[in-house]
């Protein structure tokens, strides 16, 4: 069952990742330039499933963190991924077997692919968010109670920052501080752990999942089938059991950056079968919040993505236009967040909105049943 | 040669250490308690001299860093103190065999023999400024080209973070943008160095200086001599080969605290045979530039420090007020702090005061020569 990672897939993947990073993550474009260019130089990178994981593995989550509008400017040398897998090993004695994504969403989904390569390690199959988030203790291994354990940060100048935070969100207020004044940018390794740990916390499969999408929007669906462009958004939709809320064009855009994050709102006239209805999308670096005539349509912890009506595309929060035709679909989170524990860390409240969760799927129920 | 220091010491190094501190460096009070409690719950502390470290030494200098404000408010654990210098071993897997104070100045002379004292290790008696100053890369190791090395933060939370930042301005940035999110004040270690770089670059016999400072503001002299309150700044002076620059009475101050520091100035009009003259202190966190009628009359690196006319007590930045009395004193720093390093380090420019250094004896010469 082991397969590799070729430059072949980095293109596919890195699509994927762009509609799971839900608008935020960083646009995967320049990773998936650094992740081809290490499988260039170091070859291809074998995908192991979360099951082969063994109880001896230390299994490492690496990416960046930091404002996106960094990242995207900033290619990642190989040193410095190197730098991140020695601190990890010299702070915690334990050699790294293999790496993972920290996050499937956005730009993240690469640079572990590019420190497999460049360290020879597989790469797990699987993520700790199902998505991106913007803060470091929105991971499964916070919801079933792991701690951080040993962090690493390391930047471009060579600095190293290696701390043992008391919890999830004592490392997320010192990782901050310190890629701050690092520049904006950093290297991370967090919530590194054994094999058993991370068989029980890691969502597994979503480096195929994304590549899956990738290959959708690219025009190929599961069963090797051609669609047409107008074909593929809902061919997303079956494959993903998501839904497509809403089809319109961007009628006004509020758009600020603040507190490191980029905030706002984007409002909707609905075109085709979704004339005469509005839409309102809510963000924080992540679509957050859907409403449709004033009704909730989606809200965090599912995942709300906007995608160009004409191409099928992933727009990012930073990239919507005032103008842009768009398709907004829904994805159903994974479990692990509609639980307490993942409502309360990633919940509409934990972003100060003043809405009840609902699935996804339930309030798509309900508005079909209303019509 | 082996000397130990004792709860009775404790007051007379505190007292000593406020005046090498020059207004800044926190008040060694609260350090006081904590140092004396230590003693007597584990016992004296071994004083050792620079001169009795060997090569196979591992020096550990550890202090408070953060706003004096806070470290005055907050009383350091025991637990604290462990948590650090178990760090340090673990990030340099080389076990402490001896702390040292990084600064003499203020309430960091009494953290290292606290920690001394519950370590079990002794204290070497010196430091690496030979008074105090703000910024972490402002030692005498930065000076003779020795980089930071691994470095120790931890927090009364229970947050550890070690770094390697590539130099000591990478330090003093990283930390203090960790030790903000701390809360404002940790405990930090940093140019923990083997027995021959301490040897190169400790400022020898510094606690006993503050020592020496001590007893004589507290009516004694090098030779046990009773000493007047009147003869007290005097006496100092005699002994440091220092110079009473003004005495005087504050009749204007201004004093903000702005990016974490207490900057401002204070305008004395003469009292006594200074009676006629204006002086002029800025200060920020340590006093760091003293004119007299317009003329400089002592700047940093070399040490001024203000003390009550009557009883010869020192007065912190922080505590100086309106109306006051003060004799104002200066200290020839050490010749460390002379070279192009040292000023270029912590000379007038680095706190941009757009006055050239002079020797303050030769500055009171010069004044001598002109009268």
């Amino acid at each position: 069952m082991t397969a590799v990672i070729t430059e072949a897939d980095i293109d596919e993947i890195a699509l994927g990742a762009a509609v799971l990073g839900t608008g935020g993550g960083g646009d995967p474009h320049v990773g998936a330039l650094v992740a081809k260019r290490m499988i260039r130089v170091h070859g291809p990178v074998p995908r192991i499933t979360v099951d082969q994981l063994s109880d001896d593995d230390f299994v490492v989550p690496i990416g960046g963190i930091g404002a996106p509008s960094v990242s995207v400017e900033r290619i990642i040398a190989e040193s410095e991924l190197l730098a991140a897998l020695d601190a990890i090993e010299r702070g915690t004695g334990r050699r790294p077997t293999a790496i993972m994504p920290i996050e499937v969403g956005g730009g993240n989904s690469m640079i572990p692919i590019a420190a497999a390569a460049v360290a020879g390690l597989p790469v797990v199959d699987g993520d700790a968010m199902g998505r991106a988030f913007p803060e470091a203790q929105m991971v499964t291994f916070h919801l079933a109670g792991y701690g951080p354990g040993t962090t690493v940060l390391v930047d471009h100048h060579g600095n190293e920052v290696i701390s043992r935070p008391v919890d999830g969100g004592w490392s997320e207020r010192l990782a901050r501080a310190v890629t701050v004044e690092m520049g904006g940018g950093a290297t991370m390794i967090d919530y590194a752990y054994g094999g058993s740990v991370a068989r029980e916390c890691v969502i597994p499969d979503t480096l195929t999942l994304a590549q899956r999408i990738g290959a959708i929007l690219r025009g190929r669906d599961a069963c090797g089938r051609e669609l047409r462009d107008d074909e593929r958004i809902d061919a997303l939709c079956d494959d993903l059991g998501a839904f497509r809320l809403f089809d319109g064009k961007v009628r006004d855009l509020q758009r600020a950056v603040d507190g490191g994050f980029t905030r706002g709102t984007a409002e909707l006239d609905g075109v085709g079968a979704d004339r005469g209805s509005t839409f309102r999308l809510d963000f924080q670096n992540e679509m957050l919040l859907a409403r449709r005539d004033g009704e909730v349509a989606a809200v965090t912890p599912d995942l709300i993505a906007v995608l160009d009506l004409a191409t099928g595309m992933p727009i990012t929060t930073d990239a919507v236009r005032y103008g842009a035709r768009v398709a907004v679909i829904a994805i159903p989170c994974n479990e692990k967040w509609r639980t307490p524990a993942g409502l309360h860390t990633a919940g509409p409240a934990h972003f100060g909105y003043d809405v009840e969760w609902t699935p996804v799927e339930e309030l798509a129920h309900q508005r079909k049943g209303a019509r």
